[in-house]
Formats: C-alpha cells, sequence, structure tokens
C-alpha cells in the first residue's frame, strides 16, 4: 500500500541524543569511588558516550562484542551503558559479589573483550586475570593512576580512553533487534544463564515502564538508583532518565543508611528505588540523624519480599509513598508495579497498603497467567495457587547461546514462582515452586508460613520446607533459629498459627536448628534443608 | 548471535486486549446520538470489537481495506477504532464538517469499502450515495431503524452487524509495520492528502505520548476527549486510555459549554482535551451555572494558539491545570506537549504561565529544528525565528497513494510554521510560513500583530497580511473588523503598538472591513486577504 511513516529503529542512542539535546544542562550527579561529589551534565555524558563509542571502534571493536562492567552507579557506568550499546556492541554488567568461581565462568562464557571496573575491583580483576580468556583490554574507570597500572599489565584508563575518541561521532543506526546488554541469571543451581537484551525490548521496556502507573519518572524528578547498575539495567531508570531529561543521583559505593541520607537531603532526591534491606537501613538512619526526607515523594521497592511494616513506616513519618515492583533478570525487569486504581480512592490507609504489599499489576506490554501442574490454566480469583507464567515485548526468548527456547511450547516464560492473581491483575508471589508444600493435593506457602513463625518474638530466623509424608505426600516442617537467650517450645510455636492459617496447613513439626543455610545473597538454601531435613517425618512414621 | 527476546509485533489490539484483561470492569461512557448516557466497559468494548473484526470479514474484506467513519465521540466509534484497525484493515476517519466536494473527493481517493456514520448524517450520506464509487456497505452506528432503513437502499445496522459476529474470534498477528488508520488533511490549497498511520506508528506514539510529561493518563483518570475522534486519532486518547486502564467518557455530539460541565460533574472527569474555543464555552458556562468543576484537574489544549487569559481562568478560579500542545495530522499528532522543568518550580505564576503559552517541548520520539530560507539549520536561542521540521517514529514519511516523499531531501517534515526553540527545546510558533510578513530580509509574525490588535476593546478580530512594498519586498498591513458601535481610527490602532513591538514592525496600513473571509473551520483565509489587499501599499507609492 502506498503511503508510510518513517521509519526509524528504536536504538538506546536516540535516549541520551534525546536527553543532550532537549536536557544538556539537567546535571548527572556522582558520588565517586574514591569519594567526593562530581557534578555533570547529560550534555557532557551524550558527548562522553560517544567518545567511548568512537574509541572502541578504534580498539578494533566488532559489532555485538561484549564489554563488561563490574562498577558501581556512577557517572562512567552510564557513560559505558549508553557508549557501548549505542556502537552496536552489548555492554554485559557483572555482579561483583559473585563468587569468583561464577565470575569466570560468567566472562569467558560471554566471551568478554573489554572489561571496565571501578578501582574498588582491581585487586579482584588482577587476581583472576590469568583466567579471564578473551579479554583483551582492560579499564579502569578513572584517571590514570600509576599505582594501579603498576598492578596489571597493560592496564587502560577510562578518562586516557575517551581521549582516544573522537566528539564528532555520530551514533550509527542499525537493526532495532539487535543486541544491547547482557545479564546473567544468579541462579542457585546449574551456571548462570545470561538474558541478552535488545535495543528493541530495552526501547519499549523503557516506554512502557514509564507510563504514570509505572515509575512514572518526569523532568521534574530527581532520581536516585540505589539498585545496582549491574543488576538487571538498575531497573530500567539510567534508560527513563535519558528518555524524561530527569536529574539523576549515582550513590557510587556508600549504600548504608547514613549516605543515602546525606544524598537524599543534599541533592533533594525526589524518588528512590532499591531493595528492601537498603530501605531498612535508609529507615534506620533517618530515624537516627532525625532527617524527615524531606524532598522524597516516592520509593520503589522489589528484588525480594516487602516487609508489611515498610509502608507505614515510610508513609506515617516522612510522607513517602511506597511502591512495590516485581520482576526478573529475564524480565528485564519489569514484570508488575503497584499502584492502586480509581475504585481504590476510597479505602483507608490500612486496606490500600494491604493491596500494596502485593506484587502489582502489570503494565501495558506484558501479560501474567498462572497454570496448574497439569498446564491448565487456572481463574483470575486473587485465591486460586498456580505457578506463574509471563510473555511480552521485553521478555527472554531464548538464554544467551543456548540453542533451545526457554518457554513453554506455547510461548510464556516460567518464573518459577508460584502466585495468584486476581480479577484486576494484581499478582501476590506465594512461593517458589520448588519450595511451596504440596500436601494432599493442595498448595501451602512456605513463605506464609515462615512470615508468621518470624513474627514471633522468640525466633530469630524460620524456614519452612517440605517433609515427605507417606499419607499426604508432602507435609510443611518447620525449621527455626532462636532470637539470642530467647526460649521457645515447639508447642508454642504451633500455637502461634492458631487462626493465622487454616488447620491442615500448621506445620506437622518443629526442628531448632543453631544455624541456617544462607546462600550469597542472603537467602536460605531450603534445597539443603530439604536434604538435610525432608524425612523426618517418615522417621516419625516408622519411629 | 544466539539468545533474544520475545518478537510480538507492536499491534493496536494489543491495547484494548489489555485493557479487557486488566481493566475489564472499568468503565466507558458515552453520550449517545440520540440523547441519554449509555454505560459500558473495557470488557465489552473489546469483546464488540472483535465481533466487529469478525463480521467485517464475513462481509468480505481485505487486509488494508479502508473502513470510513463519520461520527461523534461515542462507544461505537471506539470499537470501530479498535475492530478495524485490529483485523488488519483501516479506520478511515472523516471530518463531517467538510465540503460535500472534499467529502466526495475523500471517500473515492481513499476507496472506502465500508462507511459507518451516525444518525446525525444520515441525511447526508444518502445525498451523497450515488458519488461515493466504492463503497460496498453503509453501517449506520445504532440498532435497527426503520425509517433509517427506508432512507438508504441496503443499509446494515451496527447492532446487527455485531451480532453476525464471532465472539470467539481471536486478534490476528501481522507485521507492526502495516497500516492502521488514514486521516485526510483539511489542506487550505489543493485537495486533502491522507496521512496513513501503522501499527507501529500509533503503538509508539501511545507509549511515548503518555510519558508523565506528556498526556499522562493513569487508570485512575476519568478522561472526556472533547477533541473529535474524526481529528487526528483524538489526539490518541482512545489508544492511550486503553492501554492505562484509564476510565473513559466520550461526549457524543453536543459540545456545548453546559453539555460539557454537566458530564464534567456528573462523572468526576479528572482531564479533558480540547481545542480552545471548547474551553470558552466551558468557561462561559461554569461561570452561568456556578460549578467549580471540582474533579477536573488538568484541561490539554491543541490545534489552534492559546488565548493568554485562559491559563489563570483555569488556575485562579477551578485549580485546573492547563497544558498547551502542538501536533499536525502528518505527526499523529504530538509533536510538543508544555510541562515545566524543575529549574521551573521557583518562578511565579505568571512566570510559569508566560512560559506556558508557548507549544512546549517534545517528547522521546521526536525532533524538531528550524531552517532558513536557503536551508541552513538556525540556533535554539528562543529568538531566531525559522520554518519548523520535525521527524521521529510516529511522522509521516509518504502521503497516502502519492508517489513520492514527503519529506525534504535530508529526511525531515516541513511543518509550515515559523517558530522560535530555545535551548530546552521550547517551541513557539510565530506564524504559518505562508503568512509571514518579509520585510527587508527581516521576519514580521502577523500573529503577534494580530494578538495586539484583538486586545484593542474597538476591535472584533483582525488580520495582519504582507502587502508589496516597492523598496522592503513586504510590509505589514492590519484588516481590521470593528467591534459592533465601537469606533477607532487608524491612527490610535497603529498608536496602540508603541512600546508592544519594534517600530519597524509596526503595520504600514489599516484597512477597516465588514466582513473578514472565514473558512471551514473558522480560521480567517489570508490568501483572500493578500488577493484583495496585497497590492494597496504600490497603489499608495503609485498615488
Amino acid at each position: 500500500m502506498l503511503g508510510k511513516m518513517m521509519d526509524q529503529p528504536l536504538l538506546i542512542s536516540n535516549l541520551i541524543a534525546h536527553a543532550a539535546r532537549y536536557h544538556g544542562a539537567t546535571e548527572v550527579v556522582s558520588v565517586e569511588t574514591a569519594g567526593g561529589i562530581e557534578r555533570a551534565d547529560w550534555s557532557t555524558l551524550e558527548r562522553n558516550a560517544r567518545r567511548l563509542a568512537s574509541a572502541l571502534g578504534r580498539l578494533g571493536l566488532q559489532p555485538e562484542d561484549r564489554c563488561a562492567t563490574i562498577a558501581w552507579n556512577n557517572r562512567r557506568h552510564v557513560e559505558i551503558y549508553f557508549g557501548v550499546a549505542g556502537a552496536g556492541h552489548v555492554c554485559h554488567t557483572i555482579n561483583p559479589r559473585l563468587h569468583p568461581e561464577q565470575l569466570i565462568f560468567i566472562v569467558n562464557h560471554a566471551e568478554d573483550r573489554v572489561l571496565f571496573f571501578d578501582a574498588t575491583f582491581l585487586p579482584a580483576v588482577a587476581k583472576l586475570k590469568a583466567q579471564f580468556k578473551t579479554v583483551a583490554h582492560y579499564v579502569l574507570m578513572g584517571p590514570r593512576d600509576e599505582a594501579a597500572a603498576a598492578m596489571l599489565d597493560g592496564l587502560l584508563f577510562y578518562d586516557e580512553l575517551l581521549e582516544t575518541g573522537d566528539a564528532g561521532y555520530a551514533w550509527p543506526q542499525f537493526d532495532e533487534t539487535r543486541a544491547s546488554s547482557l545479564c546473567y541469571t544468579s541462579g542457585t543451581t546449574g551456571n548462570p544463564k545470561g538474558v541478552l537484551y535488545t535495543h528493541r525490548s530495552t526501547m519499549l521496556h523503557t516506554l512502557a515502564g514509564n507510563q504514570p502507573d509505572g515509575l512514572a519518572i518526569s523532568a521534574k524528578d530527581t532520581v536516585l538508583p540505589v539498585v545496582p547498575m549491574f543488576h538487571v539495567n538498575a531497573w530500567g531508570v539510567p534508560y527513563i532518565a535519558a528518555a524524561n531529561g530527569a536529574k539523576l543521583i549515582l550513590p557510587g559505593p556508600g549504600l548504608d543508611g547514613e549516605s543515602l541520607v546525606k544524598l537524599i537531603d543534599g541533592e533533594a532526591v525526589t524518588l528512590a528505588l532499591g531493595v528492601p534491606t537498603i530501605w531498612m537501613g535508609l529507615l534506620g538512619a533517618l530515624e537516627k540523624t532525625g532527617s524527615k526526607a524531606k524532598s522524597l515523594v516516592r520509593t520503589v521497592v522489589g528484588g525480594s519480599a516487602l516487609p508489611p511494616s515498610m509502608i507505614p513506616a515510610f508513609r506515617d513519618k516522612y510522607g513517602v509513598e511506597l511502591i512495590h515492583a516485581w520482576g526478573m533478570t529475564e524480565t528485564s525487569p519489569l514484570g508488575t508495579l503497584n499502584q492502586l486504581l480509581q475504585k481504590h480512592d476510597a479505602l483507608s490507609d490500612e486496606a490500600k497498603a494491604a493491596i500494596r504489599l502485593g506484587q502489582g499489576r502489570p503494565p501495558y506490554g506484558v501479560e501474567l497467567r498462572i497454570i496448574d501442574e497439569a498446564g491448565h490454566i487456572l481463574p483470575h480469583d486473587g485465591k486460586t495457587q498456580g505457578e506463574l507464567q509471563i510473555r511480552g515485548h521485553w521478555i527472554v526468548d531464548t538464554y544467551f547461546k543456548s540453542d533451545k527456547s526457554a518457554l513453554t511450547v506455547d510461548g510464556w516464560f516460567d518464573t518459577g514462582d508460584v502466585a495468584t492473581i486476581d480479577a484486576d491483575g494484581y499478582m501476590i508471589i506465594r512461593d517458589r515452586s520448588k519450595d511451596i508444600i504440596k500436601s494432599g493435593g493442595e498448595w501451602i506457602s512456605t513463605v506464609e508460613l515462615e512470615n508468621i513463625a518470624i513474627g514471633h518474638p522468640a525466633v530469630a530466623n524460620a524456614a519452612a520446607i517440605a517433609a515427605r509424608h507417606p499419607k499426604w505426600d508432602e507435609r510443611p516442617v518447620l525449621v527455626v533459629l532462636k532470637a539470642q537467650g530467647a526460649e521457645v517450645s515447639e508447642k508454642d510455636l504451633l500455637d502461634f498459627y492458631d487462626g493465622k492459617v487454616a488447620s491442615w496447613q500448621v506445620p506437622d513439626k518443629v526442628i531448632f536448628v543453631d544455624a541456617l543455610p544462607l546462600g550469597g545473597t542472603g537467602k536460605v538454601i531450603k534445597a539443603k534443608l530439604r536434604e538435610d531435613f525432608g524425612h523426618v517425618l517418615l522417621q516419625d512414621e516408622e519411629a
């Protein structure tokens, strides 16, 4: 048919070009790794990103070559996000907290050609260098430093590398389905798997994820992404901030509560994003310093379950709206975000908070469903639990270098979570599907049992696991670490469940332990507990 | 490269499917053409859109066949938007106020196969039917009506047509660059030209146009598009409302102030969109009825220049934020929208209003530039005037059935406006480029001269035109319609410009007339005035 609209690819470089063109003087403030605050603006970042893109070309990088980062949230890291992807290479962000074995696996699997890193990580990089098989260029993110140069042969310095780049470099145009960035999942079993985002998936995530009921970042906002830039694209914040010309505050390495209070008050931050433990630290520091966090309007919380006390804690004392969001590495990450509907207007604060504790509803661009073990689609009634599956414009299809689809035969990604969804699409994660207890055909959420146990004053931490059972297949067993100096009996703890769950959901047994096995991110390793205690109900039967 | 993200086309049907899935019970309220208010919801609209899509297939429609509408803003019109495009056909919205000759030209040029229309337009359609060469099916948007059936042979009725559709119809998947809708420009010279939007351009307009500094429509909003659905996709509101699950209020044929006040108060509208004349009517009706429009938070104004008094009128008495936006049929339409930046926070209300009188800045997705007559790019200094050009994801490339690009050689669309752009991208339209006065190499804005003249109490309306001049090439002449019963001399009027513009910009002459020639949309036809009065300064010289 004759007639058409302009055909322009959705490229990540468009975003920073837009920021430079229309928000060039808007500040990007960065806490330096060495300490101190550096002030730049979007215009500077864009020019630096172009110089970097040019310099990488001069190093001989080819389209889709991977450039890794091991770095804090800072100005140079943002430039690398845009410069690497804008040039057509792939920005591979690495979690510095990974075990060295995993780090080596990831760098070699990704075949990273360049490794950018902050000074903090120089000793670790120098130590592992011999095992990185493909890295041709090591770049310290800062000015020349002779002591550092002495620690690693052939070390390049970011600020010098930029000098070799051409400030007249023009962003190349290419197909929007080209890969832009790479992030590995921190799988608890097997090797990490890489999710290879494309320019298109990132751009659609940027636009659809920032609708008014989404992250809702505006040019009037001052945004503090505490969520690390190595953690699923910092939830998309660098892209969204550029697209909308927000002032960006990058906290560098200091993520303790007092550093954040200082930054929030000093820069008049309006929106901050991070995981619950960060906000626990912030709330403590606000209390201690007496700051009222006057500028702060909203915090976005994701990454793990939200403690119920956190919503009123922010609301009542600081007037801050806490927004719960959910996503995964495989979902770019935005899957759901919890904003209320018009019909909730009349509810009390408590009733609103109860809804907002859940993971929220999907924006346009993703769909959710829950299915049972036979693959039947389950109703969205807010009660029925099922395996949570997702599909949409920014959801993984095939893991990096995998030769088979990561999806179900009908094209959905299985999240590994068990959830309920209500008629309005509000989703609540009930458990990991490998953890949930299947008792006589009914499912029992270990998360719910643990939340109740942790509410008991004598309990420091607790994990509910499925123990094998001759009649019910599985029954819940609670593994408990007592609070220091506290005493509590098995009976007292089980009585504590009275009225809180249905009687058939109460654990069959409590096992007291001196320590719970914790993984790298502080989560209890339930597989280990099932190995140790999965048989205890069989023994009881046999005894 | 191995690894990828899900590949899903950006299709308009996705939007209404999302609305039905996650906002199914959210209301769509519609004023019926026959009077009375009808209440439906997104779930009903989506089911009806699918039944319509199915029914059109059974009528034998092929992909990209055009289905025209001549209709008010109502529920059936929204269903046609989604059902026609969702099925892969093209929804061609026609302005019912067009001259019959233009209407015939447009229907035949588009080769419309189906014509949907509201009962209001039955007499006109019956009269023109013989001249519509391609229309195979005439569909009255309502239930069966025997009197209507008698007026037009073979007339179909929308509600009956839906009955022939399959409610189990599934939205087809196809390439996102397929055409979705068609709108003709109301060119004052030559034949109207069609802009053929695609699914992709519409979807990107929907997502990028609804960022927090854009239309910012949320699920908490109740949105009243007074802007007609035949007018450039109703500024994208039906799509954006579906994508975000907003409550939608469709005003039907009654666009007078009192009808709107009733609707705004009755439905607790939070956001309304329309042209300045609509808001003049609304302000009058608010005054008359004593309504405070309590629910109303924002109005978006576009389509023609904003009277300066309107911002404080809404702000001071009703607490309503007025947002100025600019666009064209060729730009889907969103080109700019006027939201302030963080740095404007400290300004007074008056200083803010002064900025907001301009057309605003572009969202991510479009870029603006101004050029001089030689094609040189001009600075964005807020002072230099140049021809305004635009490019982006939702800007026309080639008009419908045209065999040549509508763009400059370097790929920009020339808007035909003269504008300034400041360093932050705030754009102000100074004139139409064919109207601006080129005096001794300097440009004089006719809009500015007219605004001053209209500020004089004795002036009802005024037009500034370029008159040919032997020395300066062109000089301004003011054509004035006096207010009823008022008297004013040429000298008084020219003195009125003192201190308001530079002395060389003051008109050379004032011509008093009994009437100004007005076009179909109420705008003064300046070409006619130039024809009548373009020589007056030459005569003076000769005299």
